[in-house]
């Protein structure tokens, strides 16, 4: 079995610069934290990288959403995990919907450099429904792994509100 | 949706115990890694958490698989997760095979008390696997969810050998 | 034996807020990390939590300086730990050179939050400098721990330029 | 600045075993856990690592005191840090006492390799200490740094019983 593993920014990959450059208080995005984990649980399948992009998920324009289809349209491999920004998550599945891939899209609401993180329940849960589910494009998070199209923003009923 | 996570030992749960009763190299069996890690996680489906058996794996009799098996059926809830030493786990998944619930059985390389350990990983892999599996058996580990009868346990191999 | 812990913010307490009014890249200063590690440490002395200042120490303003030296004076314990951001740690310790306590400022380069933090080192140089030292402000960084005149600014040949 | 480590194991260096070969519950002594604080603290001060003895410390023999005090005697160094188990440390800095070096034993309760472990302040404490007292043998435990003769053993008053 194999899986590709695609980098597309959002809270698990921020990291805190350290050093002179930086001051303040602001995150960057590091590399795939996927790496780090997979590093510690020494999977039987095998595994590709790809780093498409380093943004917050509220910086991602239709731009970049657009370019990240193409590219994954345009990859050999059928079984994709998708790291992503959550607040937008929904957005660039629905961008990806109408891939013959299953695409398992997941995030996490703190970096995965904190030691009270999510990411890697939820890169273990992306990575479990990318090799048990069909064809299709689906949310892992908040440990529920849902079609994109039945995926419930935390903060949906909140906006529905206005 | 309800999970019901099922305590049967293993590396998972192992503890160092601190103290002046201690002393020695000797781990003991504390209490579920799950609770702490679904306290990470923070999930939206609703989870029971049941304590079975507190052993080592290789410490597992075929009178505690016994037990095991039936209190998991007497159980009403269908989605169960099972956290087991990597041991003997497909000897008690074997046992649980003529369940019609869906079973799936976990465990980790290292105990989920160390910073470098799988433990949360899996139990993502598990908690996805349960929700979208049919009723069956089936094993989370090495990055792989596969029904009971196709897991290779690491040490096959060597074994077959004599 | 009893140590007072001062919180005047820094990278050291450094959070991720997580949830809907979160959205981008910032940190937050968050209660203070000491009383996170001291609960692993469970030490033998007695101790006590005040919080100051809760900044960036790029933004802490020479009015926060005067206040935080008038509390700890006016504090009746002579054994001072201050947690503090590093970038203008030795301007903060300078404010206080006439106090006539043991006073030690430590701070870290990663929030204590991240599983590769400094924070717990650099706490633990602070409590055992304020113990074995006597009436002086301290500085306990990069190892070290030196008295605050001593301090090497790990960017003052960078800044010596101008 | 030059600060030598000393392993001479205890359960801050205990580590869980990986693999086929392990069965059960036993820990082992890994490699120092100071070389991997001292890799995230990254000081300024230069320092060497020695590994001496690889033993809880209830295993430590008369003769492994007898040639760690020879050994730790023939270092041209004169700021050592020990890491030992707590169960014997008070026994080893007695026969280290004769020393003209700073010598501070330090321990911790967990394993370093757990996320709740007090390891990292307690090397922490180690390092602040060598630095900033005299020649003299010290143990630094339990939030405290003192004279080796000074040391309150955890289970001292059970033991007076007999």
């Amino acid at each position: 079995m194999k899986i590709s593993f695609v980098q597309a920014g959002g809270t698990m990959d921020k990291i805190y610069p350290r050093g002179a450059m930086h001051h303040g208080y602001n995150f960057e995005i590091g590399d795939p934290a996927f790496a780090r984990i997979l590093q510690k649980v020494n999977p039987r399948f095998t595994w590709e990288s790809f780093s498409m992009i380093k943004k917050d998920s509220l910086d991602i324009t239709e731009e970049d959403r657009k370019q990240l289809v193409q590219e994954i349209e345009a990859m050999k491999d059928d079984k994709i995990v998708v790291t992503h920004g959550t607040d937008t998550i929904h957005l660039t599945a629905r961008k990806l919907s109408l891939s013959s891939k299953t695409i398992v899209l997941t995030g996490s609401m703190l970096p995965e450099k904190f030691y009270e993180s999510d990411a890697m329940f939820n890169l273990g849960m992306a990575v479990a429904a990318v090799q048990t589910l069909g064809a299709g494009v689906y949310i892992a998070l908040h440990g529920e792994v849902v079609p994109w199209r039945e995926f419930r923003h935390e903060e949906s009923n909140l906006k529905v509100v206005k």
